[in-house]
């Protein structure tokens, strides 16, 4: 019988549409990870009789209740005052928790007021969770009924460890629940609906399939009760992975360009990038990877034909004959940005992001991507992405970078070339599996 | 008093948290602006009692109800199922819904199976909202104690049109809500606290204020209500407006680099771009602009000092006499890629983005920022961002085009210069009310 859980939500921001609730689906996904069922969210405003009515009504649904905000300072954080009312225990100034706030305030050398002195007022019998990454304690109960609710702040920064230092092993200790293990495959331009058709019939006693589409990604979240043998576990990644192919880039990785940076930096490559249409997209988020001054050399957008011509050297005679979205246009991007910065591969991207700009031979979403490798050869692809502008550039830059990934990491070799080495060792991978190539 | 409204939003893929219920946020947004107040937002996996227990209770919580998702054709939609049960109203099979779906499949040219005729199964006594987005209709119903129930798809892009077109009128005439005025004011570079010192005191009878943190970007949300005369609301958004400077870029506008494009369009002018720290994002954020190719000319990822001497021209001397990372290799960056280009204004960004990097005299975060301008002067100024990676970058970009933004737009003219023009019109704008610059 799987634990049942019921998250609450507090704020005024939250009912005015004015923060988006992402504490609620970050702990719905880590308690799924924990092997718990969400029964129900729900969320306030900072109101006490809601809240008292609200708390009550949880303590029934399920034996394990997390709420996220209302422990700060002001008279708006009603959480201790309802959860006292709600089940008639007195406040009380909590001596641990008061040496908690007092000494996260002298940490910060800010002085400390009355107010803050509040956030050490705890129902009877509550037990502190210490936040050692911000002022306002947080604090667990045991209502009548057996279960126990959790009470952490709403800023998230603080209420993720906090959940992982105090709760998440506490719910699991007190349930006698058994954590499952979750693998997450990481993958590129393949939809949810092929995704769920490749993984069916993927059957093993104990595993739990899920999808999250997080654009321009997909991820497939292989869940294993934990008796689950670590071979079988193992084994049904891998044929998971084979089944998707080389565009199930990583495993219980980081993004596209983190597992692509490393592949460079691992091989001692560089990259050089020329991008119209995603108008340094690519760049930034090739260099939002911490270290990615050692492999990204040089990047150019090159928005005018003129800067096509003056950076890169495409000839103006193909910018005529062929127009700027164009094969021949992309392969001289990108051989001419690789020349130029001296780098092992340069990426070449030129399309219509829309909205404007669109004919019937070249319509909005064509995209044309080069890669000019060290062989001196240049690989091309051709791409049509749907969606609005936003959408276009974010695809182009994908695609983009997984033609790299296929080459330095993904590759013909499948998952034996590059990062597939340490997989093989890691997930016993075994690329036997038939599979095909997406798209 | 005002009118109350309860949210449900149904889903496992929300209580497992493989999805952000963005939905609710935007309703209560909405809802917000409607002058209408959240009570609750309750969100509950697909399982039928839930739902029916559900309903019950948000049908004597408020006279409103929304509800988003289960409209769908499969099993576990199970919402209209739900309401029958809850309520004792018999499933039927809806004629204009079925009319409906059917059209809709035809338009798509797609066949129609059984489990679409499904989706035409109302409760009886159901008013069908028509999907002119989607295959789902939604409905509303009314249950018992005089409120009224509305039933819409989960997918956004049909549930958002679905609302305006149905919903929110609905709810204003059957409540009899004169509906508010609400206006935005969108600010960069500073922060709520501020924010919310510099509107004390800002009081007119009918007048709420929110608040809300977009990073880069904050949100002043001035909420009028509907008997404001449209004279005194001009006169408190000009207040407003003038009390936080130049640093409120719009008012009901669209991000910064879409009012920078805007006034760069408008004067003619161009712009080049050379990035270090940024590395491109903030090419890809001015080309996020539908248009942009007009005047974004080229930019140029400039992240080794190999590209900062090639394409900027910026002197070796002076990158080891002062670093990288200087006041004098930013103004050379713009000043050169200004050049390079032929550009009106030239950018140059320069800084340790992190998490490495940084020293005791250059701490991670220090960002310089140069902006050469058509008279051949070249502006400096010296950031510390804090955070991380991803924030130093993000805020180091905005800076940038802030930089821009009062040049060209928002200037030591006040809003009298660039598009303070239009807003004056729009808002009757004085600037004569006193006010300093934040920062």
């Amino acid at each position: 019988m799987t634990t049942q859980a019921v998250l609450l939500a507090q704020g005024n921001e939250l009912t005015t549409g004015l923060t988006v609730d992402t504490n609620s689906n970050w702990l719905a996904g880590r308690l799924w990870e924990l092997g718990l069922e969400v029964r129900r969210v729900i969320t306030a405003p900072d109101r006490r009789d809601d809240l008292v009515e609200i708390l009550g009504q949880a303590a029934t649904l399920a034996p394990v209740v997390i709420s996220t905000g209302g422990l700060g300072p002001t008279r708006d954080d009603l959480t201790a005052e309802a959860v006292a009312q709600a089940f008639g225990w007195p406040l009380q100034l909590d001596e641990e928790a008061l040496a908690q706030v007092v000494a996260r305030f002298q940490a910060f050398q800010r002085p400390i007021v009355d107010a803050n002195r509040k956030q050490a007022l705890l129902p009877q019998g509550a037990r502190v969770l210490e936040n050692r990454w911000g002022t306002a304690p947080g604090f667990s109960v045991d209502p009548p009924g057996g279960g126990r609710m959790y009470f952490l702040p709403g800023v998230p920064r603080e209420m993720k460890p906090m959940f992982d230092a105090h709760v998440g092993p506490d719910v699991l200790a007190r349930n006698r629940i058994a954590a499952p293990v979750t693998v997450t495959l990481r993958v590129l331009g393949v939809p949810e609906s092929v995704l769920e058709e490749k993984m069916r019939g993927l059957d093993l006693p104990g595993l739990e399939i899920g999808f999250r589409t997080m654009l321009p990604e997909n991820h497939v979240k292989l869940r294993f009760e934990h008796d689950v043998p670590a071979e079988a576990r193992a084994e049904v990644v891998a044929q998971a992975r084979a089944r998707i192919g080389w565009r199930a880039f990583g495993v219980d990785s980081g993004d596209l360009a983190q597992v692509v940076g490393q592949a460079l930096a691992e091989r001692g490559e560089t990259l050089a990038l020329a991008e119209s249409c995603t108008a340094g997209r690519l760049a930034g988020w090739v260099a939002s990877v911490p270290g990615a001054s050692r492999y990204l050399l040089e990047g150019a957008v090159v928005y005018s034909n003129e800067a096509k011509v003056r950076t890169c050297g495409v000839r103006p005679e193909d910018l005529d004959a062929h127009g700027a979205v164009s094969e021949e246009v992309a392969r001289q991007l990108a051989r001419g940005i690789r020349q130029r910065a001296g780098a092992t591969w340069g990426l070449g991207i030129t399309g219509i992001a829309g909205p404007g700009g669109g004919t019937a031979e070249k319509p909005v979403g064509t995209v044309h991507v080069a890669l000019a490798g060290p062989q001196g050869d240049v690989s091309h692809r051709r791409y049509h992405f749907p969606g609005d502008r936003e959408r276009v550039q974010l695809l182009a830059a994908a695609g983009a970078l997984a033609q790299l990934w296929r080459e330095v990491g993904g590759g013909a070799g499948g998952a034996r070339g590059g990062r597939g080495r340490d997989l093989t060792q890691k997930y016993m991978f075994r690329p036997m599996l038939p599979w095909k190539a997406p798209g």
